[in-house]
């Protein structure tokens, strides 16, 4: 069972991305697309993010077999609504949201007759926009697929099956578990940037142009996380609220705790600490999931 | 007033990369060298980090008009030390650490004859040790520098022109408005790098596998900076303590205050902080202070 006819609806960085990216590794697939927004649909256009660009999300889903969902979390269960009616009963229905037991239960609730099958590749950039979107985003990432309990595991493969002809890497798990390790490897991390880029913005005695000339010490980097999309980002820790209060719980206790050893002089759990974590790192670059020049091979050290 | 003699006192990731660029930059000057650690001596040899590598501190310095100290903040007392009574009381005496207070109290206090100007190049990468450096290091970066009241301004003139011959732009300031800026700028984003970092391996529910895989959500950014050097990093928050826990102060209270609005539900709160955080990253980008390309401009999206 393979897909024929892919609606986007949302066509951002990750609805333009896998448009572009069928276009690339499924040519014969016909795709159709929809945006609320009316110059996002006319720029898509432009770039071929699907062949056709629809007026309605009804008019883009009608013949689909499977439709993907790439609007914010919390704009799922409406545009969800605006289908339903149009979209055939065999279609599937899925997304590429960052918390998926909200998803899940937005978009069953909304479609009740279609099988729902969530997905989320864990890719992206801080870019966002119709003009954000390319072919290659998905390839060598990891993409979670959450069926609910007793999906049939003929549609779960045809969903794995299209993730991986992205050039992602598929993993099955439970909604509830997908939004625990993502609260933890996404979600923290986001608050976090936005947190201390906030902080750094409001300070009385060192000015903003100094924060921004001296940011190449490590806040440059904060700052990368901190321009990501605001709706996107809003509705994903308004959705997955639970598992990211108890991974900042966790969080702020940890702070605290090396907060107490500088406050004490306490150099070796600072040093033992320090040391545990650049292990972490060499497995993440042993494992393919980031760039292993320095510095993420930033240009700027190249004098360009 | 230039610079005829310089030598360098610690090998890795700075003083490597001061070498490598006197060499490029300034190829009259000659270049001695230490390093306490024997293989990293010999390394700095087989690279020609300097011209001359020494088998003691003292014998690099005592030709030298200019002495740079490129160890752990830490060790720069007992490293300065060791030169006392061989280096030339005419020789300006400087450094590359992270903290200035500190360090000028330590220099000036081994070696009360000569005059200390401490700088700081900002500027690095999460590698360290002899291989690590690279002459462009300092290119395009701002270098602080920090004298003590009542120094020579030819003398200043000279340490600036020195930085700005290796292609640092160079900004003087005082000693505790340096630590306070890069409290903010670098100490307390590595604090929370080196936190996330920790707190996500101690998980009982999520497995260290699944935070590896999933990390290009936004953590793996984190374990950059979590992978810088452990004695460095020890060293600065130990120095430059007063600043830092002033900052973690201010960045628990916006973090709480995050929290609480996400635990209220409050997305306008939410949503106007993200957007505010926006801006940030464009003066960076605009100011040349990161690359402009998506997510640093890693490769990990054009399949390699």
């Amino acid at each position: 069972m393979t897909f024929q006819r892919i609606a986007i609806i949302g066509l951002g960085l990750l609805g333009g991305s896998v448009g572009l990216a069928v276009r690339e590794y499924l040519p014969d697939a016909v795709t159709t697309g929809y945006d609320a927004n009316p110059a996002t649909r006319s720029r898509a256009s432009e770039r071929g993010l699907v062949q056709t660009v629809c007026n309605t999300a009804a008019e883009a889903a009608q013949t689909a077999d499977l439709v993907i969902f790439c609007v914010p979390v919390g704009a799922m269960g409406a545009a969800a609504a605006e289908i339903a009616g149009s979209v055939q009963p065999g279609a599937i229905i899925s997304d590429v949201g960052s918390s998926k037991e909200s998803v899940l239960k937005a978009l069953a609730d909304a479609l009740p007759d279609n099988v729902i099958i969530p997905a989320h590749p864990v890719a992206g950039t801080e870019n966002s926009g119709p003009d954000a979107g390319f072919a290659s985003l998905f390839r060598n990432r990891w993409c979670i697929i959450t069926p609910p309990e007793g999906t049939d595991p003929a549609q779960v493969e045809a969903l794995s099956g299209f993730w991986q002809a992205l050039g992602a890497n598929v993993e099955v798990m439970t909604p509830s578990h997908h939004d625990l390790v993502l609260a933890v490897t996404s979600h923290l991390p986001h608050l976090i940037a936005y947190t201390i880029v906030g902080t750094a913005s409001d300070l009385e005695d060192v000015t903003q142009s100094e924060v921004i000339k001296y940011s190449a010490g490590g806040f440059r980097d904060f700052t990368r996380i901190a321009a990501s999309d605001p709706t996107m980002w809003r509705d994903v820790f308004l959705t997955n609220k639970d598992a990211v209060l108890e991974m900042l719980q966790r969080f702020t206790e940890d702070l605290t705790a090396l907060q107490r050893a500088i406050r004490v002089g306490d150099g070796e759990q600072l040093f033992d600490h320090f040391t545990r974590t650049r292990a972490v790192r060499r497995s993440i670059i042993e494992q393919g999931q980031d760039d292993a020049r320095p510095d993420f091979g930033r240009s700027d050290h190249t004098g360009s």
